[in-house]
């Protein structure tokens, strides 16, 4: 990411395996006059499947956008792929989501205001009105949204309608504590990140620090990974381990594991919003 | 390990914590003129136990070893604790079993040649004939016992009568693709270590590569414990992981996992001959 | 750390092995009525040097803290041994010194809101005015205090007054782009950390992330340690590394090197104020 | 790799930054009815350089070898960039050049078996006999080649006609404790491989645990490296690193340092016989 990084434009392909897609699609981007500045393949054979993320110059672009779109509908609609192109100069709108705990929401708006992510935050909301402290100190709007068993539906329809009027493109789960319903999570498909604090599939669910210690295991994990209706299932996106040990209580697992969930939603939101992520069989191609 | 190691003798405790133990087994060891090398303790405070390794110098006992086992017995017995002592000068017994992946095999008997095991290795037992020129390249006396469904109850029985007449101490399952009988298990507790290829409690049973595989995981793991009646559930002794990608195919994975095999593997065996292992709890504490 | 950490006593010895001190020590606790919680020792064997980390509850003490240190100082003075004592009940205060960088400062004062640091941070002093709405989100007194090459010994002089004013326990340099006089250095002997953005010995001095992307390093580090008049070479407390590629430029590197520098720091901090740490030889003995 | 493994021709290509290279390249590979299995680019922007690595299918070529190296060195030359072709039914022709610690030795030869690395072994050479077993249990040529102050260029250049005459592609010095004289370096420029038992550029020459341990560091490391005339300096391939303890001495250092070596050169060999590793400004492209 350097100076430049406003001029670059990302197109992202994926589908069946095609003989020349690769050539195809470099040359419509030659034609335009835009130069390639990086690009990445990935075939899973087995399965005749093909992804690609290319980053192009934009500045150098002989035509326009729309021109240049259109040709890669095209050329992806006659071979079957699906794609996506997203401009670094139109940065990503983030609504981050939590509750009490706040190790994850700190660390995402510090990385932010350090440039370490790529997008625009554009509000806190929380169950709880810890956050809104800490939304203020960083200059992020925030938004107390508490929540009951009755008032599920209500509360989520509110969330709903600030993240739709502010063009939200993700949604990022930094210790929200609530199960969000699938109505929810259907509406926002591959655009929610949540964070589990263990190695999943290892311990799902609640607790999951505590059902570590009673197992006895000797590292603990967390994981970053897209939100689908069933709970803790969804495309992983990153995950990371650190060593316990006996002497380890289920206080000192939560501590080290906090420094793992922060990086671990970092890492992910960071991919996210530069476009390196991309979802099939209910796993993850990164182009890292 | 210096060149003193053969004249360490090695005190394991565990039991309610009672006040005043530490003070009680030091004096002994001071009473008898043994130096006190090293020692370390662990409290697991909510279930009120205790859990001592202490390394003493034999070389200065003014007694004898029958003389100061009877009082540790004493005071030990006192107090409701369980207690063991080894020497470093009768080195642990060894018992290798393995199928026809060898990476494992070589990895031990390597470890052993280079003096990582202080351990005699006693046998190789294998239900295929590969590994016979691997022992004998390290001169390991081999086995080769075949296995069927049929046979099973007969093979165990052989082994068992190999592995009691060398009075093995420790059976490593250096992966032996057979699962054992309960009964072959409960007759030496703690006594059998193998390695299981994932993070468990991830990825139980067979396949576990191609399972981390197909969920899309983003590290695989490696583990060694234990061997309780219960397929892959005894007390985890050591674990680590390695990171994987989208790139990574099963044979992939298969491969950097044989590496954490080794090395985990290799660890909980050491460990174990160094007698710094105690279970509770279907847990572990490892004094490292 | 349970409820009960306020009631803990933390005796540290070190010096030259003695055939009895094990016991001596323990035999004092038990006679104050002292239950001992946890005990660790280590003998470097070459050097003929011991050393203990010994927590004992202070409630059940039959005497008082006076008497019980009276007798550690005549057991310890015979032995020509070093010892200090430390009780839970008194916290030790901390002073943060940095500059512009944030992420250390920040994480420092996260962490001791979520009680994973067990002091109190008495006040962050820095050369530029950026962290004082910093401090004073978390309601930590700041202080700053620039400098130039002329007025460089009067403002370690004011820094000193406020640190010693407050009664200091240690100085943590939080990324403080300033390098300390040996006057200043030397006024607090093995109570100043410093965070190091290399893996030590390697790339000392300035720039280091940027001496890395020039050698083509496959990974970074991070070193915490006690500093000293010699610049980057005083005993280290922790390091920890991570991956990085040709494709990381230096930004990357500062990147990813600065989750590195918040752990490794936050973590050399904790095991001081926990009373871990022991030096000698130049290198320290961490009781983790 | 996959049972079509051997169907692959794999082209590298570095030089300046050219608009249109990419496309240049993939239609030369198009034309030839050569599909594109794998592409990666990567482009060092501040020095205008590119570099690419492309896996292309050979069965479905519609003309020749020959024909297709003819356009891939029209464009290149054109371009001012260097470029090289392999395919993989010609597997690489590696030496293992070692002396008397015989781990890394063991291990790239098993990994051979195992099917690990995609080359041949031609040959081991020794200065000391204690190899030769090993290479015979492993069916691999064993030649004995003691050295001497005195004899050393002719033991160099016993070796370099063995190391010639077999056509030997990478020698890989898997702990081979000579110096090996800038003659024969320069000889095989990036086509000989060393593994450093430390985490350059820190702990540079012999020793390095020793120094490690003196110095007190907290995590120890291995590098492998191109080698050039400069001892320990030539550029980095791969390297690692491992969590060390005060309790370790440098026989556990030293130890621990081995699983570290043989990783770390067996990456790098595997590495550079699947054609991922590409030098510039003394550091390394490595397409993982």
């Amino acid at each position: 990411m350097s100076g430049t990084a406003s001029k670059v434009g990302t197109l992202l392909v994926q589908g069946p395996h095609r003989k020349g897609i690769v050539t195809s699609v470099s040359q419509v981007l030659n034609g335009h006059g835009a130069t390639i500045l990086d690009s990445n393949h990935y075939s899973d054979a087995p399965a005749k499947l093909f992804f690609q993320r290319l980053q192009f110059d934009v500045s150098t672009l002989a035509t326009d956008r729309v021109t240049l779109e259109k040709e890669f509908r095209e050329i992806c609609e006659n071979a079957g792929m699906s794609w996506r192109v997203w401009y670094a100069d139109r940065a990503k709108r983030v609504a981050i989501l939590t509750s009490k705990q706040d190790h994850c929401l700190y660390d995402l708006l510090i990385r932010h205001r350090n440039r370490e992510l790529a997008c625009d935050i554009s509000m806190v909301i929380s169950n709880h009105p810890d956050a809104g402290p800490i939304a203020r100190h960083f200059n992020v709007p925030f938004h107390h949204l508490p929540v009951t068993t009755d008032t599920k539906a209500r509360q989520e329809a509110a969330a709903a309608e600030l993240i739709d009027r502010a063009g939200v493109d993700l949604i990022v789960l930094a210790r929200y504590m609530q199960i969000l319903s699938p109505a929810f999570v259907t509406r926002y498909p591959m655009r929610i990140i949540n964070i589990h604090h263990s190695f999943l599939p290892a311990f799902v669910g609640g607790n999951a620090y505590r059902q570590a210690h009673e197992k006895g295991v000797k590292m603990i994990g967390a994981t970053s990974h897209y939100v689908t209706a069933e709970l803790d299932q969804g495309p992983i996106i990153e995950q990371s381990t650190v060593r316990c040990a006996h002497r380890d209580s289920v206080e000192d697992l939560t501590r080290k594991g906090r420094d793992l969930e922060k990086q671990v939603l970092a890492q992910a939101v960071r991919w996210h919003v530069e476009d390196r992520v991309l979802v099939y069989s209910g796993k993850t191609v990164v182009f890292d």
